[in-house]
């Protein structure tokens, strides 16, 4: 595609992992399917309206970690300690500033904290009690633990630790062994994130998760990690990605890619499928990921049976795909 | 240099930053000295007896954390809450398994944490108390606060405060305006890192650090993030960071190494010095790395004054060096 004469474009991804047909109902599908249709299309509004591609990504984040739909935010998973606990980032491709938060428990929306310490502070990642003071400093939105803790999560965690086994171990979801209506959330997979282009030609990447159920030790994942779950730079691509993080950091995923096409002179689709289908399943490293590049280019491959994706396309047409099977 | 009769080989940074003749008095330099061989001298003798790398880094590495010279475990610098709060990273090139610690209190030698995660967890990082937590449970050696609070950094960090401002704005030290036996881990590069090639030909990385004086908010730097200040990969190098974390961090410094070499087959000290001469100097972004590869082959690049380095050749000769002037 050639770069022309559109306001904006972006994708996004709701998870990736075991999202099969048999395992979610049509009423389930449909609900998924409008909130993802809604957080795309409020971050392209901002887009037409002339907004930045780091602010069209905060719009699009916000609205899925607002909805007990998706592991971010408001539907985050629990920690073992019955807790929950959020990560997220955010990178500008053009001047490749980045923020990230680790482990926080109180701030509404996680990808605001990202920006925060973008544009706020002289660090990359803040982590901690010491990341939700930084927020509350910042006037972000707080919430109390109540706002996060979704009733069905927590029976999901309670059945889970009742096995005293951790969601890693879990490997039902990888054999299809699921009731219709599991909750595709609550496998390790769970992540939102976005990736624009806005109307100056500047890429952006942001991720944000409640991380893995049943997740210790103040566990991170790859989503607030600069080049394993978020990378963005405008001479080559946004990458966001969702998956068994740490597959995801070991092969630094994110930043591969832009690797790949910097150093090697692909293109962002081929790069993006190498690292999805071969870099990371040369050692079992399952989920997806989503990227974009300057001319508006957009790739959203995974290895996982499905992955919640979205993207429009430069006429504006609104595209949601769940399944492996849909393209 | 080709891949010889030797048993092993290692070199390590204790810190890069405004290490300069005028500002550390020889009695120092000689402390300094003495303890660089000292750590060298431990990893190299492990790995001679067919130690792995990455044991004979852990080795290594302990040697530099129980020391109050250097800014990692006993020696680390203080946070704005007049805590001390430490990261450190491992990873494996024959494997590319890793793990990570970041802002933990209590575990005496960091680096064994980040050992523990790699090989006793299916994680790469934990964080916070949860990372204490589990190095307690797995049978680290666990201190009270008052082993890392060191009277000196305390003092540096009172007077930080009371000059409200933090360390990352405070340029005192670029200028060259510091006093004779001004300690250079108090300023932001000071970390400790090793890296190894064992007689199996398996290369490895590690990092420690206390971070930045009067860090707040839970900040989390470079060093335990694999890719920026950790990465090691037998198909490439290993390398750790030292420097302002913040800009390892977003050009993701130890992977692009590793990039360098093997998208565009440089050599470890031309894609080394690219990284550190180029890319990290292109936005301002100061420190160094130690690397190795499979062949041996060892690169010290640095863009500040002056990095402690050591090395010992394959003839088991030693050679430490402090200043920008030797080599």
């Amino acid at each position: 595609m050639a770069q022309d004469n559109y306001k904006g474009i972006l994708a996004i991804h709701g998870g990736a992992g075991n999202i099969q047909r048999q395992n979610i109902s049509p009423e389930k599908q449909k609900e998924y399917i409008t909130k993802l249709t809604e957080a795309l299309q409020a971050g392209y509004d901002t887009l037409q309206n002339g907004a930045s591609s780091t602010d069209a990504i905060v719009t699009t984040i916000m609205v899925l970690e607002n909805s007990r739909l998706f592991n971010a935010g408001k539907g985050s998973v629990f920690t073992n300690d019955e807790t929950n606990e959020m990560d997220a980032s955010i990178m500008d491709g053009d001047t490749k500033s980045a923020g990230a938060v680790a482990g926080i428990k109180t701030i509404k929306k996680p990808i605001t904290a990202a920006q925060a310490v973008k544009d706020h502070s002289e660090h990359v990642m803040l982590s901690g009690d010491g990341a939700d003071l930084f927020g509350k400093e910042q006037g972000l939105e707080i919430e109390e633990s109540a706002y996060f803790a979704d009733s069905n999560r927590l029976k999901h965690l309670i059945k889970l630790k009742a096995k005293e086994k951790s969601e890693l171990d879990h490997d039902a979801d990888d054999r299809g062994e699921l009731p219709v209506d599991y909750d595709i959330n609550d496998d390790k997979y769970g992540t939102v994130g976005a990736v624009a282009l806005d109307r100056k030609g500047n890429v952006a990447a942001g991720t944000s998760t409640g991380g893995m159920t049943n997740k210790r030790w103040g566990r991170i994942g790859d989503s607030p990690i600069i080049g394993a779950g978020t990378y963005a730079d405008n001479e080559t691509c946004a990458i966001s990605s969702t998956g068994h993080g740490e597959y995801f950091i070991r092969h630094v995923a994110a930043y591969r890619v832009a690797m790949l096409m910097e150093l090697k002179k692909y293109s962002l689709d081929k790069a993006a499928n190498e690292v999805v289908h071969k870099t990371l399943l040369s050692d079992g490293g399952r989920g997806g990921m989503v990227g974009i590049d300057r001319k508006g280019n957009i790739s959203m491959p995974f290895n996982s049976p499905g992955m919640f994706r979205v993207y429009v396309t430069k006429k504006g047409e609104i595209k949601v795909f769940l399944f492996g099977d849909e393209k």
